[in-house]
């Protein structure tokens, strides 16, 4: 092995092929991670041979506030300083105010925050206090989500990573709205809408509304392809909810926090859930948490009923400090505003610009620093790119200096909420070049 | 609500009442949190009034190197100044080395580590491997065990909360050693552990060996009751999956990094898992994380085989700086050493000076800092001393200064490992106080 001081990116490479076992990978060195990345700052990243990067994935989306932000790197100097971690049955102030603001960016009437590791568990134990709140056993999801990786939320996940995972019982999928690839036959959002509602209602009524706890559904679906949800859709679903008992729980781990330009993407939707399950943008990432923020009549349910879920990490003092310096942020520092100027003045226009260049770029949606472009061989049949093309689409980007998030036949263009207009031009001339070189 | 600089005990706790849904518990005021923690150093933590608590409890057994360990500070400063997180597929040195130290000191063939946020998850994603590479499905687990919070990890676990959870599917459970409460009208140590083997040897069977992926133990059960495996019964396991082709994975979540004076607690017992799971005592749980490390063979099976699990902070920095600062300074001060000596010299001997004061305390039993005290009404007929008794001891404890773990009829005595004999003086005095009064 290369001595550590040689030739660090080669030590990097050489440690990750020895030692890390992947997420969603094969494990041999002809899969393994080409970039190794040493330091950030803001929307840029460092490898160790000093080669720059410019972040348009936001890594897994979640550096919403970009790398290194200055106030959350204090908060963690400060905390780390007074207590890193306490365990949760225990008072703490830290924890006390992260949930204190996040009750205060939540709908009126959600005052109680459960929290976890992420949001993988922030789902399960949503699901758990749907089950139990209700009485009831299934949870209804979109076949074109994701919710995470462990044992229940997995088989919420609709996505085929749910396939070979299928060890969780009491969990049913149907199809959400998605007007460019409609399951529904329809031609109009407004038609998509009510159609993804009318087949909603016949799963409700096909499987029993009696045995259903909760719909769990992020409000704008992130990973299988940033679908805003058309006009009157989310606030159909609620309705169905309602005339039936069952919960809703709002998935916001990919899509709050700044991302869509508000706290929480819901906030755009005038839906109200039951339940919201946050990670990720709630504190960028830089130290692991996640969580749910629990409606008022569902906390109270608990009141003297002992809740059959918890973890050692739940409240994290260091990871809390982070939440406070995080909300608090956004707030001071304006980010939601930023957010929805970059979309509406500079991201938005700059993406509609470059598919009028790019006939292979089929349809440009999104909001926010939210954004996918469907990339087809044919704007009429909407043909998928193929996975070897977009392959080297993604290598080509990494090549010229942005780390990009590629899925299936689509680039999500997912910059930090910070972004600012030079970065948006910089990332389309490398969107620009790549694109002319491999679709022509 | 109390004004912040007023009373900050008072406010640390209103904010919990108003704000917090609490981990395995009622949540009305009547059932919340009575001490509030706002710094912590070693053994010991203080509260927001200034009054200092002696930690007996490590948290929920993870602060292993105890509070604010200056070399697990400072790797958190530094590396925050470098990078807080970075998304899994791109190579970091710190990950890299956290995975290379893990893969040390793991047995001759683990190479690869596969990162998680903490224990539960590592479980769910060990489960995962042992189904996928032996393409079985059933996972055996013991009625007295915990593991974990999620999905799977909630149905492998034993114990009476799992029972509310009972979503996932593919689980069994059978008895495991428990010779204080044998399940197998066992009488010494040996036929415990050979009674027992015979019971797993019989459900294997009824199961169908064909049917089942793995057995996964903690090889001392933690929260179940700290109960050391008598002679032979780990390797008489590890004998029968061998047999059987089913795959052994050792939860060290709770036992491992030094708990029993060992790297992991199974080196003591002679038997070799083909998956470890880890989380807690790896960093004192200062950044959450866990993770799996895996047997060649189970690594090697991924290599062209895609890996269906994977999690954002998998592998994050800011923790893989504190895995490796715990593990280096593990080494370096000597703390296997020290535990060793405090268990034979020091802990271990008062804990039976106690018990012979005491004859409420049925059985002592443990190794290293890891230790249960069985309070029974009358040590002929074994009966537990009554959870109302249970919760006077634990507030009788709190309130002269030690936060212990208790757990039905016992008290875990679980220190962090650097844990000084005058402070284990300071402890059995109260223990000694607390145990006369409400037991006599």
């Amino acid at each position: 092995m290369t001595e550590p001081h040689d030739d660090l990116d080669a030590y990097a490479l050489e440690l990750d092929q020895a030692h890390i076992f992947h997420s969603w990978s094969a494990q041999a060195p002809a899969h393994a991670a080409a970039v190794s990345i040493k330091s950030g700052l803001g929307t840029r990243v460092w490898d160790y041979a000093g080669n720059e990067y410019l972040d348009f994935s936001s890594q897994h989306v979640n550096v919403n506030l970009g790398h290194q932000h200055p106030a959350l790197l204090e908060a963690i100097r400060v905390q780390s300083q007074l207590l890193a971690t306490i365990s949760p049955p225990t008072a703490n102030i830290t924890r006390g105010e992260a949930a204190k603001r996040l009750a205060a960016i939540a709908p009126e009437g959600f005052n109680r925050v459960f929290f976890t590791n992420g949001g993988s568990d922030a789902n399960e134990n949503a699901m758990r206090m749907a089950r139990l709140y209700t009485g009831r056993d299934k949870i209804l999801s979109a076949y074109r989500s994701y919710h995470g990786n462990t044992g229940s939320s997995i088989v919420a996940t609709g996505d085929p990573r749910r396939i070979p995972n299928e060890f969780a019982r009491g969990h049913v999928h149907f199809f959400g709205p998605y007007l460019y690839r409609s399951e529904f036959w329809a031609t109009t959002p407004e038609q998509e809408s009510e159609r993804a509602l009318q087949h909603l209602r016949r799963v409700i009524e096909a499987e029993g509304a009696q045995t259903i706890a909760a719909v769990l559904l992020e409000p704008v679906p992130g990973t299988p392809g940033i679908m805003l949800p058309p006009p009157g859709y989310l606030a159909g679903v609620r309705e169905l909810c309602d005339e039936q008992g069952i919960l809703l729980i709002f998935d916001e781990v990919m899509c709050g926090f700044g991302r869509t330009g508000e706290w929480f993407a819901f906030d755009a939707f005038d839906a109200r859930p039951d339940l919201v399950t946050f990670a990720k943008g709630v504190n960028s990432g830089y130290v692991p948490i996640g969580g749910v923020i629990i409606d008022d009549p569902i906390a109270a349910h608990f009141n003297d009923r002992v809740f059959p879920g918890g973890l050692t990490y739940s409240g994290h003092p260091l990871a809390a400090a982070t939440v406070v310096a995080s909300l608090d942020t956004i707030a001071s520092e304006g980010v939601l505003e930023h957010v929805r100027d970059i979309s509406e003045n500079h991201l938005g226009p700059a993406l509609h610009a470059l598919a009028e260049r790019h006939p292979s770029i089929g349809e440009v949606r999104g909001r926010g620093v939210f954004w996918a472009l469907e990339l087809v061989t044919d704007r009429a049949t909407r043909e998928p790119v193929p996975a070897a093309t977009m392959g080297r689409i993604r290598a080509g980007l990494v090549e010229r200096g942005l780390l990009p998030f590629v899925s299936e036949n689509r680039i999500h263009v997912l910059p930090p909420c910070i972004v600012t207009p030079a970065e948006i031009a910089e990332a389309m001339e490398i969107y620009d070049a790549v694109l002319t070189l491999e679709l022509g």
